[in-house]
């Protein structure tokens, strides 16, 4: 893409009472667009980040079964009063214009209706198990929105509910969804943790999440390095079963959970399967969020420098910036040159095309975090090449086309 | 995928209420459920056709240089009221729970929110033209949700805007618009018709509609094959100026509108470019819709048959049925062998893989709509081929698989 036909540029200032470093930066980068209160709007570079995330986890749960689907925000009340959680006070409620009735709920979870559906389709033993999954918006009436992207009012999530015949079948899938997660956050660039946490709205039993250490996060979670598993201070607390005496404490971001929600909601909606004695039996659910829209303000906030963020390879908006630095017509049409070729290979690449100063260039790259800058001068034509630099280091090196290809393949 | 894994059943009954084509035969066949009036849950099935309407869109509107990001549903009152549209009966109000106050519209259309994200990226002639969209959930609150996905409370749009320097430059882009629309329409399989209508609440003058004519349809509009433009009823009525004597009549589907908005909106939000000798202009705007479910309900509507939906194999939910027509282990292997085989050439296969008897596979098959069904049995074997039939035809052929290939891709 030329960055001349973009819709977005950066910014030099923001408003002040933004103070979280992932709305700071994703702001004056162009990413996102603050409309009110913890309800933003995702630019056009912000959405391919968000929907480069979205596509890792999508490949994830179908590598685990998840079939995709999309349920409403329209959540009619009544689907929140059968499990009493129609007054949980983070719920929107929407009135028509001519009713002043509320109702529906604007979904903040789907328990209630993925169960309601699953009650026309699972009937017999032959039905189970099952696991389907939506990316989709969800709102949450937060008192007090804060933190950018960490905790607002309207944002993107993408939950996975699973139908099992046996409490054993459930946990299973559990440690398989573990897994999924592990590789999703490996894949975006994430360190997560995963803890024990307490229950929540969702189940009375513990549950578990995945937490990335940040000094911007809401949660203290007690990790230690090598342990496979670390503890939410809540449940240290509360339950008094853990022993964290040689752990270390840290202020974390919650980018996923998994809850084992057993027979809650199967039971509520009399959701029942036939075994091949004709016997009606439970079924056992969980259900698994991740946080599409706070995975990227995580990223921001644990990938920064002085001069702007450092996006992974595998969800930022461009793989490479290529800056032409003078407007001499040789150097444009060398630049178009790589920009072509780059493109052939599949990759996404931006082409500073812009009548800025090479300083300007540099510093708005730098800002909005693109993994591979090229620079094409006088300078890296007398060496029949071009300049690469990453993000995250310091050097630039000139190399041939072919050269540059073969890095590029080889370290994004 | 696997029939046996899959999430949903075809049904053989659905409650008598739904009445229309679109919503009978897509909850038949499981592509859809319905929450509440007017909303309705996309299914793995009918989601599968969503995304494939939607990658359609997102092509053609990348083509002239859309760029794609995503706004919120929660529109802050102030917006609208800015443009005198907070009134406007079928915006849902939010309320939270803690105040009463309806700070929020659900988002039912974008201009006021993409016009002000505009004024901080639109400055002077360097930053126009430029044009963006959205593919979202949008809500209205619909007195009477009726005829399934045609006319809901919560639907699937793609939405355009477009910014320019002159009244000129947009009228270019609007007839560039137009052309994308014939493509989007042309590629999901709808003859749809570029029809004058009137201007509603989004602009004072005329506008455009795309209308498919059928039954279902809500509209009535005047038509003649081989004229390039067509008529609906409300703007022949109102402005006595057309003159369709010589026109056929028809109740026809609205499936895409684009408005000539002209400075209304850039007007209220103070949008205004600095021309080369610093002088300020108006910006002049247009704005483009397709309804995204609407489209899915349409082709519905105009493409099934007494035993199911026709889909045209761009938007598909499978490309490839494949069914064995036995349980012999032999004939089971023989699917499971063209299965893989098709799907290693990139195309999506469903394979009923149920222990069901055949009559019932290709009833399940002709209802949900799956352009080519191939069969294997112990008959097809015999001639070292498989029965392939398209939906829309009657005969059965056998082929190797080197033809069957060949003809999917042909035919596809």
């Amino acid at each position: 893409m030329r960055q001349s036909s973009f819709f977005t540029k950066t910014l030099k200032t923001i408003s002040s009472e933004e103070q979280s470093k992932n709305a700071q930066l994703l702001l004056r980068g162009g990413f996102i667009y603050k409309n009110s209160a913890g309800v933003y709007s995702y630019l056009p570079l912000g959405w391919r980040v968000i929907q480069n995330i979205s596509q890792i986890i999508r490949e994830e749960m179908n590598a685990i079964g998840g079939i995709e689907m999309l349920m409403p925000a329209l959540v009619e009340k009544r689907y929140l009063d059968i499990t009493q959680r129609s007054a949980v006070d983070i719920g929107f409620s929407v009135a028509g214009h001519d009713s002043g009735r509320a109702p529906y709920i604007l979904g903040w979870t789907h328990e209630e209706v993925i169960t309601e559906i699953a009650t026309r389709y699972i009937q017999s033993w032959r039905d189970l198990p099952v696991a389907a999954y939506q990316i989709q918006t969800k709102f949450r009436n937060e008192p007090r929105a804060k933190n950018g992207l960490l905790r607002g009012r309207e944002f993107i999530m993408k939950d996975l509910y699973s139908f099992h015949q046996s409490k054993e079948d459930l946990l299973v899938y559990y440690e398989t969804v573990r897994r999924a997660y592990e590789a999703v956050f490996a894949r975006v660039g994430l360190k997560a943790y995963y803890t024990v946490a307490t229950g929540g709205d969702f189940t009375m039993s513990t549950t578990n999440e995945f937490q990335v250490l940040a000094d911007a996060g809401e949660d203290t979670i007690y990790y230690k390095e090598g342990s496979s598993i670390a503890f939410n201070q809540e449940v240290v607390e509360e339950s008094g079963e853990y022993d964290v005496s040689d752990f270390q404490k840290g202020s974390a971001i919650e980018v996923g959970n998994i809850f084992p929600l057993g027979t809650k909601y199967s039971d509520a909606f009399d959701l029942r399967w036939q075994d091949e004695n004709g016997k009606k039996q439970k079924v056992y659910m969980g259900s698994y969020g991740i946080g599409v829209s706070r995975v990227m303000a995580a990223l921001v906030e644990v990938s920064s420098d002085e001069r702007g963020i450092i996006w992974n390879p595998a969800v930022a908006p461009f793989l490479v910036h290529i800056i032409p630095i003078s407007d001499d017509s040789a150097v444009i049409r060398e630049a178009e040159k790589v920009y072509e070729a780059l493109k052939g290979e599949g990759y996404a690449v931006l082409l500073d095309d812009r009548n800025a100063r090479p300083g300007e260039k540099f510093a708005d790259s730098d800002l909005i975090g693109i993994p591979f800058r090229i620079t094409v001068s006088q300078k890296t034509m007398e060496q029949n090449g071009y300049g690469l630099k990453l993000r995250d280091k310091d050097e630039e090196q000139i190399y041939s086309l072919p050269d540059l290809k073969q890095h590029i393949a080889l370290q994004r």
